[in-house]
C-alpha cells in the first residue's frame, strides 16, 4: 500500500508544528505556503518599529524541514480546494491530490466592509506589512524635519492606531518609545517628543480579552508613555488626512489598522459552513462536519473546547491543534476513535513597552517589570532557531538599555516616498470637534 | 562673523568621513542624502546573497552624527547646484546656500549606452538593489523546484554575471556557495548543485586591476567553486531569456550587472569639465578648477595623485579625501596655502568565497586562507558601529562554518514574483553557438 499523501496549507504556527510532528510518520508530506518563510508574528510589531530586522523573526520553511526527507515544500498560492475530488489547486496551475488535508492558511485584516480604508490605514500581518509600516514611521520623522514650519511638521508627527488588541497596544507603545527614546537628539528642527499617538478602541477597555484590572493597568502604562487612549468610540471614516472618530476628526499622516481579522478567503472554496469572520466551523476533532480527512486549524478555524468555550485565536492554540492533528494522521486514527481536541490554556500576556506588560495565567494576574521579564523569556523560548534567539536577545539589550533600534532603514527610493507625501492635505494640530 | 555654512551632498565613505572630521569645526554643517542610512558597500554582495541582513551593514546617518549639535541631516534628493549663486536645490523645492560645498554623490551603473538592459540585468549599488537581487536568486530556486521537468527547471538555475571586477567576482563566488552549500538538502525535485554560473569579463583577466599572478589565482578559485569564467569577450545583447556573448547565447533567468560605473548625473549641473564616466576633473586640491570652495570626492571625482597616477575609486581613497577636505574647511585654509591631496595606497583585496581571497599591498601579493582572514578582519574593522560588527561576526561564523545564510527571505508577494515568471521564454540548457 502506498503511503498516504498529506498536504499542509500554510506554515504558520499551526501548519509548521503539524509538519514537524509528522517527521517520523509513514506519509508523503507536502507543505505549501505563499511565502518562503515561517514568521514569528508575535514580534512582528518590533520589525514594524525598527527594533528587529526581518531576518531575526523569520526562517525559510524548507530550511526548517530540510531533514525530513519525506517532506516537500513548495512556494505557491493555493487558489482552491476540491473537497469531493480531494484535490488542491495552485496559482501555477499544478494540482495536488491528498489523503489528508490540513488547512492552516491564517487570517488577514478585516476593515468591516470598508476595504477602501486599507490604502490609508495598512495593517500588520506579514513581513511586507511590517517593512511598509517601518518605512512610513521613519519617513514621517524625516519629512517632518524637512518642513519649514512646525504646524506643517506636526501632521507628520501625528499617529493613529485603530484597535487596541495586543497588536494595536504593542504598536502604540513602541511608536511612543521611538519618539521619546530612539529619536532623542537625532533632529534639529523638530522635537520628536511632540509626537502624538492616538489609540482608538470600540470596547470599553484596551486589550478587551483580559480581565478589567489588567486592562486598566495597561491603559495607565500606555498613557504614561504618552499614548492618548480613546475607548468606547468607533472609527466612522478613514481618509489620507486623518480619522473620523464619531464626532471628532483626528488629523494624522500615519494611520495603522489593528482592529479586525477575517480568515483566509481560500476557505470559501471548501464549500463548508463558515462563521461571520470566514472561519470554518469545525467539530470537536477539528474537521468540517462530514470530512474526517480534512482538518482546519489556527486562525482559520472556529473550534469549541469540550467545555463549550471557543478556542482563542492565539499562537499556543494553533501549536496545540497542529500537534493534535499530526498525531491523528501519524497513527491514522479512524474518525470514531479520535478523542476531542482539548485546548490547554497556558495563559496570555501582552507587552506595552519597556518594563511594562500584563500577564494572566488562570487566576494569577501580573503586571509591570516581572510580567515584562516573563514576556521576554517566553518569546525568546518560542522563537525558532538558535541564531534568531541570540540576535533578538542582543538587539533587546540595545533596545531596552539604550533605546537603540537597529533596523532604522528606509529602503524604498525617495521618489516613491515623495509621491505619497504630495498627496497629503495641509491639515495639522489637535483634534477638532465638529 | 557668522560661522561658515558647509553642505555635504552624500553620506557614503567620503561624505560621512568629512562630516565626522568636522565635528569640532566652527561651522554650520548640513548633510543631504537621498537615503536615511550610511551603507557599507563592500559587504553589499553578502546582503544580495542572503548572508547578512540589510541592517547589519547600514546605520542611520542622523544617528551616526547625532552628537554633533552643529550638524543637521536631511533626507532629500539634490536636483541641482548653482555654483555661481552658491546654492543647492532639492527635490522638495527647498534651497540651501553654502560657503563650502562637498560633493560626494557617488556613482551608479553604466550600461554603456544600453540602458534598456538594466531591467533584465540589475546592478548592485544600494540596499534596494541588494534586496532585489536576493529575492531574484532565492525565488529562482523556488520556481525551479515547482517545475515539472528538469529542462524547464534548469533555466531558473542558470546565472550570468557581467563584469569581473570585485563586485562581479564576489557575487559569482557567493552564488556558487549558495547553490553548493546553503541549499544542501533543501530541495526534493531539483538538485541545486546543477546550478550554472557564468562570469563574463571583457578584459583578459578577472579582477583586472590586480597583478596577473593574483588574477590567475582568483580565476582558479572561481573555477573550483564551479563558476564558468569567460574572459576577453563582450556582451552584445541582454534579453530576458539570456545574454549574447559575441557569437554564443547563454540562456539564463538570472542576469546581474557589475560591469561599469557612471558618476552621479547631479555633477552635470555644476557646469564644470567632466570625464567620460561623468566624473568631475578636479585639481590637486580636489576642486573643480576655479572653484576653491567646492570639493568633489569619492567616485564622483577624477583626481590625479602628485605622482600623476589616477586616484582609484575605492573606499580608502574616499575616506582619505573626506579627511583631507574636512581639514581644509576646519582650518579655513586659503587656496594658495593648501597642500595637494596625496593618496596613500594601503593595498587592495578581494574575496572569492570561503577561505579564498587575494590581497596586494605594494609588492606583497597574498592569496588563499590568510588573505581571506585578513579580508575578514579589515572589513569588520571598518564597519560602522559596535552592534553591526558583532552581528556580522556572528553571521559569518554560521556562514563560513555551516554554510548558513540568515537572511533567506522573499518579502515581495508571490503575485509579483509570478508575473515576472510568466514573461520568461521556454529556453534552457547549455549555451548554443550560432
Amino acid at each position: 500500500m502506498e503511503r498516504p499523501s498529506v498536504i499542509i496549507i500554510g506554515a504558520g504556527f499551526g501548519g509548521l508544528t503539524c509538519a514537524k510532528h509528522l517527521a517520523r510518520a509513514n506519509v508523503r508530506l507536502l507543505v505549501i505556503d505563499k511565502t518562503n518563510h515561517h514568521l514569528f508574528q508575535p514580534l512582528l510589531y518590533q520589525v514594524a518599529t525598527a527594533a528587529l530586522a526581518p531576518a531575526d523573526i523569520a526562517r525559510p520553511i524548507r530550511e526548517i524541514l530540510c531533514k525530513q526527507s519525506h517532506t516537500r515544500v513548495i512556494m505557491a498560492e493555493v487558489v482552491g480546494v476540491d473537497i469531493a475530488k480531494k484535490i488542491v489547486r495552485t496559482h501555477i496551475g499544478e494540482e495536488f491530490s491528498y489523503d489528508y488535508l490540513v488547512m492552516a492558511p491564517g487570517a488577514r485584516h478585516s476593515y468591516f466592509g470598508n476595504d477602501q480604508w486599507e490604502k490609508f490605514a495598512p495593517g500588520l500581518k506579514t513581513l511586507e506589512d511590517a517593512i511598509n509600516i517601518r518605512e512610513r514611521v521613519l519617513a514621517s520623522f524625516e519629512m517632518a524635519e524637512r518642513c519649514h514650519d512646525l504646524l506643517e511638521a506636526q501632521k507628520y508627527l501625528n499617529f493613529v492606531i485603530i484597535g487596541a488588541g495586543p497588536t494595536g497596544v504593542e504598536l502604540a507603545g513602541a511608536i511612543a518609545e521611538v519618539a521619546h527614546q530612539t529619536m532623542f537628539r537625532n533632529f534639529r528642527r523638530i522635537d520628536p517628543t511632540k509626537t502624538k499617538i492616538w489609540l482608538i478602541e470600540g470596547s470599553p477597555y484596551v486589550l478587551p480579552t483580559y480581565s478589567p484590572d489588567l486592562c486598566i493597568k495597561a491603559q495607565r502604562d500606555l498613557e504614561e508613555l504618552g499614548v492618548r487612549v480613546i475607548c468606547n468610540k468607533r472609527v466612522t471614516e478613514v481618509v489620507p488626512e486623518g480619522v473620523q472618530v464619531e464626532n471628532t476628526f483626528i488629523p494624522a499622516h500615519n494611520i495603522f489598522w489593528a482592529a479586525g481579522n477575517n480568515a483566509s478567503p481560500l476557505l470559501k472554496t471548501l464549500g463548508v459552513p463558515l462563521d461571520r469572520c470566514g472561519r470554518v466551523l469545525v467539530n470537536e476533532t477539528l474537521n468540517p462536519p462530514g470530512h474526517p480527512n480534512v482538518f482546519v486549524i489556527g486562525d482559520a478555524a472556529f473550534a469549541l473546547d469540550p467545555g463549550g468555550k471557543p478556542v482563542p485565536g492565539v499562537a499556543t492554540a494553533a501549536l496545540q491543534e497542529g500537534r493534535y492533528v499530526a498525531k491523528i494522521i501519524d497513527k491514522q486514527i479512524p474518525p470514531e476513535q479520535r478523542k476531542p481536541f482539548k485546548y490547554f490554556d497556558k495563559g496570555s500576556m501582552a507587552t506595552i513597552g519597556k518594563f511594562r506588560a500584563i500577564a494572566q495565567v488562570g487566576r494569577l494576574h501580573m503586571s509591570g517589570f516581572f510580567a515584562w521579564l516573563a514576556w521576554c523569556f517566553i518569546h525568546i523560548m518560542y522563537l525558532v532557531g538558535f541564531r534568531n534567539k541570540v540576535a533578538v536577545v542582543f538587539s533587546w539589550v540595545g533596545l531596552y538599555i539604550f533605546g537603540r533600534r537597529n533596523a532604522r532603514l528606509i529602503v524604498r527610493p525617495i521618489e516613491e516616498l515623495s509621491s505619497e507625501e504630495t498627496s497629503l492635505a495641509p491639515t495639522a494640530g489637535d483634534p477638532v470637534s465638529k
